[in-house]
């Protein structure tokens, strides 16, 4: 639960439940967590819901067009949870929500051009052009999706993706598949490759050579001021900034560089993303507001 | 000249001026242009100056900040042209006033994202997101400008870029450098490929395949409807077209392709666009308007 001006009044998180039976599961825990806050709420109550979701969502029908791991495909998540709770609600996706909350309450503030990119289970990238969030229909930023050659198949189904050598999953997964010892995160591959582990050295830099093409790019598309490094794999700090911004100058000839900073709002951004959402729908009498 | 309708009413095209002795020589060439074609117009008289220029260019506060083919760094252009026509001007990048220009009068009229690829001496893109133009304070689109591995020296002082395999120009350069034998253009290196020759095929298919990269990235970035090929490279039609949708296909996963088109106002594109940009100026009491 959100305050207007970002303040966290409540907090509650569920793992997400099973979904063999059909979207209708998810559905309904999201209900009944929606429930449960608002019985923690003040007295002035519960106002509007701000709501987000993964995969590939249209924003602008309230559409979750599909959403893998809750096992969506063309859900109308919008109007269902706005007939279920009698409130407005605010839909969106769990990148560019969060990507709203660096920019308006993070390290994005006061910037026009920017990106956010989450590295976590995958890599993407949520946008603000001109001071504005774009959506490409639901598609733009999937940056983690291009074959870079490196032949390695990727959970969408391709081989080569950057996703898979640049996300924190990946390089765990990774370091576990060539040492053979397995590793709690991307993390412990980072503190592994500190004290001199040549395995932990290669997939770091496998992993900083692919994310470095992928921002070099985004780069010249976009000349972003700032790149906002966030998600799982931003916790190690300058031992990715550094690398990171080295190697993306080596491709880059004559663009603006962006900054490469760290994100501010850690795990927190698509949560206070969804909130935004939730709180834009009530100052523009239902049409979700993506601008400052 | 061109009416308010984008009917072009007269047209006098002249070679950039040697510039030797500093951008005051351009400048004035520029304003004897001005002064010739106002002499050929109508009644109704000359109403605005369109003016776009190529590089670096800031639109917003009207500079050509870095225009290497006329000497040009940090030149007020904008306000130079004003006080000594009189008129009001509308600048612009010659890419980005293209771009306007497709997507208003062009391939690209009814949509709201796209890309205008121009394929000359250079390689860059001009983008609208969401019924937009973005600039990137003067530096998006520079998509032929990223390293991709290939080593060869560009103009740009850099090495491995995609402009430097893949602009017209370069395809004509490497041809010649490979066969030892001259060849007038990029058309002449596909007519020889169609008839055989090896070399034209190797050399073709290193463009394609280093457009398909800057094409798939600037896809997954911006997910674009469309993206419109134009630049002498386009008059190759299918043989540009066809293999090199069939290279992005195989950079990109699960994400929205977008169509690829040819651009259609040919040489017309840079012309148009600053013709729109004079008018947008009248429309907007001073303010170039960049949307429809």
């Amino acid at each position: 639960m959100v305050a207007h001006d970002g303040t966290v009044m409540a907090r509650l998180g569920r793992p997400t439940p099973p979904h063999d039976h059909g979207p209708e599961e998810v559905l309904a825990a999201i209900l009944a967590t929606i429930d449960e806050l608002a019985g923690a709420a003040p007295r002035s109550g519960v106002r509007a819901v701000g709501l987000v979701v993964t995969g590939i969502v249209d924003e602008r029908r309230g559409i979750a067009v599909h959403s893998q791991n809750v096992g969506w495909r063309d859900v109308p998540v919008r109007s269902l949870v706005e007939q279920a709770t009698s409130l407005p609600v605010g839909f969106g996706h769990d990148v560019r929500a969060g990507t709203l909350a660096e920019w308006r309450l993070g390290a994005g503030r006061g910037l026009q051009d920017l990106v956010f990119v989450p590295i976590g289970t995958g890599v993407s990238a949520g946008i603000i052009v001109q001071g504005r969030l774009i959506t490409g229909g639901g598609y733009a930023g999937e940056i983690g999706h291009v074959d870079v050659g490196h032949g390695e198949p990727c959970s969408c189904g391709g081989h080569g993706c950057v996703e898979a050598l640049a996300s924190a999953a990946a390089i765990a997964r990774r370091y576990a598949a060539v040492s053979g010892r397995p590793v709690a995160g991307a993390r412990e591959v980072a503190q592994r490759m500190v004290a001199g582990d040549p395995v932990a050295r290669r997939i770091w830099d496998d992993a900083i050579e692919a994310l470095a093409l992928a921002l070099a790019w985004t780069s010249v598309v976009l000349a972003p001021q700032a790149i906002l490094l966030g998600g799982g794999l931003a916790r190690s700090g300058s031992l990715l900034l550094e690398p990171l911004g080295q190697a993306m100058g080596r491709h880059l000839g004559v663009v603006r560089r962006p900054r490469l900073l760290p994100a501010a709002l850690r795990d927190d951004a698509g949560f206070l993303g969804a909130a935004l959402l939730a709180w834009d729908v009530l100052g523009q009498a239902g049409t979700p507001q993506v601008g400052p």
